[in-house]
């Protein structure tokens, strides 16, 4: 904070600011109006918001808003920064330009890999930055224990350690919402962690509603971000919920809000959330910004756009020197040259210029050094096609096939055993699945047909699939599989594609499998490459979400984890092939 | 908290609920709108808020709420009890049947007199009552030192200490508001502790406007009760600010926030709150139900008028567990009989029905002793006629005699010395006030002329007099002002009139010359006869208003305090009579 004698010497006009933006239209995310002001700072902080004709305006700098409007920062609260795969300091310089100055991040995926010391190197990463970036404490890790087997695992001891941390937030989505419901221990001991702490819990839940969720509310987790209609909102804010609304491209829920607004004239306790950017689509449609953006081409008043990015999310986040611009609060500002296009000219963070038309002033930010554990999390030999050969006990089998883009339905066919191996290959419409733990506790991998991914020949892989990050190979033949996995292995994770035994896309992420120390610009067109083989071996959805939400067990209705395949409805492992004496 | 595994085992319907509220009209407060529900009860939280045909519902007793609309229980977040004269249990057998649960309180009455030890005991006699009274550290103990002498004093350290409590909310009315501007080192200490606690600060400025409200606001204040216009709520608003409406009988502005209301369509952090009842008005008109009810009466839709008494303060007191009827928070709930008149059939406080029809089930209520200390505050000798004679070193004498029903303005007029006195009680429009400091620090006294208050015989006295609650004495002849100020001396304080050297009326007060360990109900018909005595003497303006704000030095522009007369403006002390040799 400013320096408290002198901030209140500035904003009586007695010592001149260190910056002021005379003449802006200010959005009043409060009062929802719009009126022309003059905004002066002094250090991080906002000292006064005054009229045009005062004549107590002096100033060391000053910028001339005159056709402008000036916004609060973008107050992103649910976000997994690891989505971006840059490490935080890379992840800020991308995102800053895009009028983002605070981030809420839940580090689940390091987490998942690393345990406390994901958490605590991400947290620590984002401290100093010209982000702020605020920590969630996990408490899925993994999702569902006993589906899955991840690199580590919260129980409420580790929990309660990093709540004790005063500068975490409060629970990173529950997402074992049966457990909370139906009284699992270990979510329960990890909930009621939370409730102690006195801090924010945050939900995740799909499909949930009636007894169920009142059940999931009274249990104290209060927020969800899998809203998927205007009805689901207002059911939601009538349970004392906070929404969260997603907005980035792979997930846009933006049209179903601008809807509920449009119906009730206001919303209360909806927020715009990212979740998830991948990089290439962070550098093609932005970040939070795109959820303003679009929510105003939609027909929701600017103001109110705004609001759901800032003045709700700091309500929401407690943070109550956030998401308004108005004497004593901290100085994020964005300046916006085009309101009905959200075009940002400048953002201002805790009282500096630090991007400006799209680009970071301070850039390359100083780096943290990562975790020595991250540097090698790929804790697998080098794998072979008979690695990825479908052994068969008996004569013939029975397989229960994915369906419906993958997850959706099981079907069942029988398939020939020929000398030992499945001959599932013939089919032309199905691809294998094989998901393998990668962090050295045990040698478990799983395998599981799967229709209509349009994959017909080659194979892809990734050690980045929620949300135990175990390696996922996809693929129509062994010796591809084997070549991608293998790749994967060699380069300590990331995404790789492989044809005819080669190599046709390799995307490096050494840090924890999740993460690299590049830009963000360098990060996006090796997705996008990436994103292109894939397709080229005919994968018909988008070859990212197919595999990284694979093996997530809290997502309906059937998903293959490095246990075998999982009823999420049921939370069950059932068997995914059948053999036949 | 309610037992947390049998919550959520009622909440889901696997066992019977403790409380259910069959078929009632929700008022939600958070989406605005009104629509049937049933409502279950576990313990003290409530489990469920369920569609009417759900088959799940059971419950050990069950009120059939048909006809009824259900309100969260009303939350008064400043307020000073002291006001109404009774001790805190007292005081929540009289406010609960109107509907109040939950009353932030600011005991800076009992702080003035008592210190820390007055503030520690309205705290402790507000814990474990069927009212939840939660407790603001008070911070302006003696409002303004220098121009007052209070029987104790606030700086930083006892403030520091008892914001260190975890149940404290934080800063109660910051009112010292030039101290705050002109950063006095006592006051901008006390502010800096309330910031370094993370908790809340409120406010209270009178008149304040442009760059030095901005600074009061940069300082970290950001609330205030004293706004008399709609425009001064939007002002506020667009500033950051909770603006606070008070609503009770002599002071409200309840027609501003309505106006304000239709102006806008929707009023975002402006709550109602008392901040004073006295006793016979808490009888006559009720507490913050009063605000709602007449809300309602001048147009406001009923649950916009009742957000404003419940999720608003709710939010501004950062409880997120009060003030909404949704599962897991607190069970305050009221069941309104007739929505248009706001009339309350019954009052749940934290699920257990506390009054039903205006009656209070549990009363009374057990008392908790009250500080030895407070039984005998009031250390002055029995004052004599002589105490009250205006002695003149001179021949002649010009006085700076108050107008404008006695406060707001100053005009001279010269008198005559006669054996030493000065002959002001000739003038038959003029009172003379007297304050004595009573908590035995010292021995000072200030005599001031006041004009238009209308007493023309006669005296009348208070030991409750802001904020020092030094003894004021208002008279025409010095024989009665003596007789009333050693009856109140006599009996720890209170309030008295008298006439032709007899009582006319005496409220005893003798804890801490404040409060009484009586029912409200019997306060009130105590405090009428005081005010028809005080009419019957000629005081034309609401007598007890005269007598306790006449020496507040932080309500403009003229006050006597036991120091002398004080230029509020200015803060500094100016003569009230220059004498001529």
């Amino acid at each position: 904070m400013a320096e408290y004698a002198r901030l209140l010497r500035v904003a009586l006009g007695e010592e001149p600011a260190d910056l002021v933006i005379r003449n802006v239209n200010l959005l009043n995310v409060v009062t929802r109006d719009v009126y022309p002001v003059t905004i002066g700072i002094c250090e991080d902080t906002i000292a006064y918001v005054t009229t045009l004709d005062d004549q107590r305006v002096f100033s060391t700098q000053t910028i001339d808003g005159t056709g402008m409007w000036a916004a609060p920062g973008l107050i992103d609260s649910h976000m997994h920064v690891e989505s971006t795969h840059a490490t935080p300091e890379y992840f800020a310089s991308a995102v800053v330009p895009h009028g983002v100055t605070t981030v809420a991040q839940d580090p689940h995926e390091m987490a998942n890999v690393l345990g406390v010391e994901g958490v605590t190197y991400m947290r620590d990463a984002g401290i100093g930055l010209p982000l702020r970036i605020l920590t969630f404490v996990s408490t899925c890790v993994p999702a569902v224990p006993g589906l899955e087997t991840s690199g580590a695992v919260f129980e409420e001891g580790e929990v309660a350690g990093l709540l004790k941390d005063k500068d975490t937030l409060g629970l990173a989505e529950v997402m074992d919402y049966w457990g909370v419901i139906r009284q699992s221990p270990r979510i329960s001991k990890i909930v009621q962690e939370g409730i102690r702490s006195g801090k924010i819990i945050t939900g995740h839940i799909r499909g949930l509603g009636g007894r169920e969720l009142n059940t999931y509310l009274a249990a104290g987790v209060d927020s969800d971000h899998e809203v998927l209609s205007p009805e689901g909102i207002l059911y939601r804010s009538r349970l004392g919920m906070t929404v969260e609304i997603c907005c980035s491209h792979h997930r846009d829920n933006i049209p179903q809000a601008v809807e509920s607004w449009k119906q009730r004239g206001h919303l209360e306790n909806v927020v715009f959330v990212t979740d998830d950017v991948p990089p290439h689509e962070l550098i093609l449609e932005g970040h939070l910004d795109r959820g303003v953006r679009r929510a105003i081409q939609l027909g929701m008043s600017p103001v109110d756009a705004v609001r759901a990015a800032t003045y709700a999310p700091a309500r929401r986040l407690r943070r109550y020197d956030l998401g308004q611009i108005a004497p004593g609060k901290i100085a994020d500002i964005l300046l916006i040259s085009d309101i009905d296009h959200f075009t940002i000219d400048q953002v201002i963070v805790a009282g500096r210029v630090a991007a400006r038309q799209g680009v970071m002033l301070e850039n390359p930010i100083a780096q943290v050094p990562v975790p020595v554990a991250s540097q090698n999390s790929v804790h697998l030999p080098p794998l072979t096609a008979q690695d990825f050969a479908l052994n068969a006990p008996g004569s013939s089998v029975t397989a229960n096939i994915l369906t419906q883009r993958g997850r959706g339905n099981l079907v069942q066919k029988e398939f020939a055993v020929s000398a030992g191996e499945v001959v599932w290959d013939s089919a032309p419409a199905l691809a294998l699945a094989s998901v393998w733990h990668r962090h050295g506790l045990n040698s478990n991998h799983s395998f599981v047909l799967l229709a209509g991914t349009g994959l017909h020949e080659g194979a892809l892989a990734t050690t980045y699939a929620h949300d135990s990050h175990n390696l996922v190979v996809l693929g129509r033949s062994a010796e591809d599989m084997a070549v991608a996995a293998r790749a994967l292995i060699a380069c300590g994770g990331g995404y790789a594609t492989a044809r005819d035994g080669k190599i046709t896309a390799l995307v490096e992420l050494p840090v924890a499998g999740i993460l690299a120390e590049e830009p963000v610009t360098v990060l996006g067109p090796k997705f996008a490459a990436f994103i292109a083989a894939a397709q080229e071996l005919g994968v018909s959805e988008n070859p990212i979400g197919l595999l990284t939400s694979l093996p997530l067990p809290v997502v309906p209705n059937y998903r293959p984890t490095d246990l075998g395949l999982v009823d999420v409805n049921a939370q069950t492992l059932i068997p995914a092939f059948v053999f036949q004496k």
